[in-house]
C-alpha cells in the first residue's frame, strides 16, 4: 500500500507525522486569540480548521449530524457518532486534500499553520481509566516490592485497571507542577516526610477515546469492543513514586498520580491505523485460558505502535544538545491485552463508558534494556542513574527536565504515520 | 434557637426533613415530562421551581450571576459562585417561604408537589473521589484480611482515598443492576469463577460538593477547606466483594465498585448544617501528630450527621412488613476526618478540584454493633447473617431487595433537619 498524495507539499515530506493517510484530529485555536476552540485535522505542517470547512459549505456532502459535530469545540460529538461515522468524515477530507482534489481553493482557505495554534485537551473526558498492561512493567516494579511474588496472579487473568483524574489531563505543552505530600522517606520504611516529591517519574502510554460507549447494565462484547475505540493518542500518566508509595494501600494510587496526565493533542483514528493492526503477542506460558468475555471469537487484532520517549535537562538545552532517547517502546509487544479486551473487560460488569472517555494502556515496558517505560525501571529505582551526554545523572526527574514522547507506525511497503509529540517540563509548584 | 416557620404548610410538620431551616437544593422535572431539567429547593413536601421563580422576577433582589446560575439545569454553576452566594440565595427564599412573607400567591404559583417530580444527579460530577475515613470500618475489613496488622499505619496519617467512577453516579430510584465478573471464590484462596457477584454490598457513606475549587498546583489550605463544601447528600457506595477482592491489587478497587453509586437527589447546604457543627472525634491515642496542612490553625468542626440504613426483601413487602433498619452511623463520631482535612489532602499535591466534584466520606462506620455501614461488617462476611422479620437471613443483597439511606441532624433546642432518601433496589442484569 503506497502513500497516498496531498496537494499540501508539506504532506510529502518523508518525515512528516501527518502524511494524507493520517489526518489526526485535535481541538485548536489561534495561538494566543479569544476564538472559540474548533476542530481541525493535521496534515503535513498544516491544520485544515473543520468549522471554517462547515461555514464554507466543504464538507456538504455528509450528513447533517456529522456536520453538527464538526462544528463542535470538542470532540465528543464527533465521537459519539462511532468510527463509521469518523470513517466518513475522514474520506471526505481526504477527497478534499488528495493530490487530484478539484477546486483546492476554498479548502486552501481553511488550512492554517500549525506553529500558530494552540490546542487543549481534545475531548471533555467524563472518566478517566488507566490500566496495567505489560507484564515486564508489572514484573520491573514488582521484583521492587516482592522479589519472590513480583507478577501477582491476578495480572494474567484480567486487566487490571484503576479510575485516574479527569480534571488534571493536560494537553501537549502545559507544566507539570512538582507535586508536594506525605511521601515514604525509603522502600520499606514506615517513616514519612512532607515535601515536594523526590521521585517524580513519568509514564509512557497510549491513549484511547472511546466512541458511542454502551448503556448501563449492557457489557460491550469483545468482538464488538474494537470498533468502540475511535482513536489513540500518546500519554504520559506522571507518578511521584514516593508519595504513592506510601498512600497506595489499600485503595490505590490517588495524590502520587492525579496532580497532572498529559496528552498529544492529535487523536489518530482508527482507519489510518488500519493498517497496522497485528497479532496479539501470544499469552505468557504461565497464564492460564481466558474467561469467554476476553477471548474473541472473530479477529484478534493489535496496533504495531513503537514509542519514543526524549528526555532533555536545563544544562543540556542550554548547551543545545539535543534530547536524549531513554526508552523505546512498542505496544504489540509491550501490553498483554488489546484495547478491544481492556473496553470488554471495563463494562463486563455493566459500567456504562460515554463518548470521550479516555482508556490508558499502562505503563509500556518491554523485556530489553532501554525499553523500559518509566525511570523507576529505567534506574532500578534510581540505583542506576540515567547518563546524560551533559555529564550529568538522573534518578528520577528534576525540574527543568522536559520529557518529550512520540509515537509512530512504520512498516516497510506501508506509509508512515506518526502521532505528534506528548511535551512537557517540570517546574516548582506556584 | 427555634424553627423558622413557613406559610408553606407541610413545612411545619414536626416530622419534615424540609423545615424552612433546611431548603436543600435539588434538579428536577416533572415525572415524565420532557421539561428541560430545572433546580429546586425542598420545603416540606413541596419543591420550589427556582427557574419559575426566576420568570415570576421572584429572585430579582440578587445577582445578576445568582439568577443565571438558578436557571440552568444542573448546580454547577452555583456551587462555582461559592457558599457566600449559595448563603445568599437561601436567604431571599427563605424571605419568600417565611411565615411574615408578603405577596406568597406569586411564589405559590412556583411550587409543586414533591410526589410529581422526577430527579437527576443534582450536579455534573467532574470527578467522584471516595475516601476511607473510618477507623472502625478500617480495622473491621482490615481483620478480615490482616488479623495481626488490621489497620494500616499509612492510615492514620493522611485521609486515604481513590477516584470513583462518574459516569454510574446514580440518584435515588435508579436501580442498580447485579454486576458480573471474574471474582475470587473464597477467602485466601486464588480460585475464581466468571458470574454474577455473590457479594452484592452497600457502603453508608456522606457526599460533599464541592464549590469553587482550585487552579492546578494550588492547593487549598485547611483552614480555608471548609467554605470548598457547598452541601452534603447521602451516598451509597455499591460494591461486590468478590470482583473487588480479586482485582483490588495492585491499583485499588476498579469493577468491583464503579458499576453503581447512588445519592441522594437532595443538596443540604452546608448553612443548613451549621447548628450542627460539633467538635470531631479525638486523634486515636496511635496515631502521630498530624502533618501541618491537615492541622486546622482554626476553628476545627464537622457535622452531627446521624444516618440510618433500612433493608426491606420482595417477602417483606410481599407481606407488608415494613423495611427493617440494619445500621446506624454517625458521622462526627465515625470519620476520623473532616470534609475540610480531605479537601486540604486532595490538593496539596495541586490536583484541581472543579465545581460540583464529588466527595464520598467513605464507609461510617462505628464502634457498636449494629452501626457497621456495610453487610460485610454487619454480616461479618457472611458468617452472621442478618436476622430478617420475614424469617428470612441475609449474609449480602439478593435480586429484589431494597435499601434506603436516610440521613438527619437533630439536637434538643435546634430545628431537626433531614436529607432525604437515597434508595434503590438491586436488579438482575438486563
Amino acid at each position: 500500500m503506497s502513500r497516498r498524495l496531498s496537494w499540501v507539499a508539506s504532506a510529502q515530506d518523508e518525515a512528516t507525522d501527518f502524511p494524507l493517510d493520517n489526518l489526526p484530529l485535535c481541538v485548536f485555536r489561534r495561538a494566543g486569540s479569544a476564538q472559540a476552540w474548533r476542530i481541525g485535522a493535521g496534515i503535513g505542517t498544516q491544520i485544515l480548521d473543520l468549522r471554517a470547512a462547515v461555514t464554507a459549505g466543504l464538507l456538504d456532502p455528509l450528513s447533517a449530524a456529522l456536520i453538527e459535530a464538526c462544528s463542535q469545540p470538542s470532540l465528543n460529538a464527533l465521537f459519539a457518532l462511532g468510527t463509521d461515522a469518523v470513517g466518513a468524515l475522514r474520506s471526505r477530507l481526504q477527497d478534499l486534500l488528495a493530490e487530484q482534489a478539484p477546486d483546492t481553493n476554498k479548502t486552501a482557505g481553511c488550512l492554517l499553520a500549525q506553529a500558530e495554534v494552540e490546542h487543549t485537551v481534545p475531548a471533555q473526558v467524563g472518566d478517566y481509566t488507566d490500566f496495567l498492561s505489560s507484564y515486564h512493567h508489572a514484573y520491573n516494579v514488582g521484583m521492587m516490592l516482592r522479589p519472590n511474588d513480583p507478577v501477582l496472579p491476578n495480572f494474567h487473568t484480567i486487566p487490571i485497571a484503576y479510575h485516574g483524574r479527569s480534571s488534571s489531563l493536560l494537553v501537549s505543552g502545559e507544566p507539570v507542577y512538582r507535586p508536594r505530600g506525605v511521601q515514604r522517606v525509603a522502600h520499606g520504611s514506615n517513616d514519612t516526610r512532607f515535601g515536594p516529591t523526590a521521585r517524580l517519574d513519568l509514564e509512557v502510554e497510549l491513549g484511547a477515546f472511546i466512541g458511542p460507549g454502551n448503556r448501563r447494565g449492557h457489557a460491550i462484547p469483545v468482538d464488538e469492543a474494537g470498533a468502540q475505540v475511535v482513536g489513540l493518542c500518546v500519554l504520559n500518566d506522571w507518578s511521584a513514586r514516593d508519595i504513592q508509595s506510601w498512600e497506595t494501600q489499600p485503595l490505590g494510587p490517588f495524590l502520587g498520580k492525579n496532580f497532572a496526565t498529559t496528552l498529544s493533542p492529535w487523536v489518530v483514528c482508527t482507519q489510518a491505523l488500519a493498517p497496522y493492526r497485528t497479532e496479539p503477542a501470544p499469552r505468557r506460558p504461565e497464564a492460564p485460558a481466558l474467561d469467554a468475555y476476553l477471548q474473541p471469537a472473530g479477529e484478534h487484532w493489535t496496533y504495531e505502535i513503537h514509542l519514543e520517549t526524549r528526555l532533555s535537562t536545563p544544562a543540556m538545552r542550554e548547551r543545545s544538545l539535543p534530547a536524549v532517547v531513554v526508552s523505546r517502546s512498542l505496544f504489540s509487544r509491550d501490553s498483554v491485552w488489546t484495547f478491544a479486551q481492556m473496553v470488554a473487560h471495563h463494562t463486563v460488569n455493566g459500567c456504562n463508558l460515554r463518548p470521550g472517555d479516555l482508556l490508558g494502556s499502562g505503563t509500556l515496558s518491554g523485556p530489553d534494556v532501554g525499553s523500559e517505560g518509566c525511570m523507576l525501571e529505567l534506574t532500578r529505582a534510581g540505583s542506576k542513574p540515567l547518563q546524560l551526554p551533559s555529564g550529568e545523572e538522573r534518578r528520577f526527574l528534576e525540574d527543568g527536565d522536559e520529557v518529550s514522547i512520540t509515537a509512530f507506525c512504520e512498516r516497510p511497503g506501508l506509509p508512515r504515520i506518526g502521532f505528534g509529540q506528548c511535551v512537557a517540563r517540570i517546574e516548582q509548584a506556584p
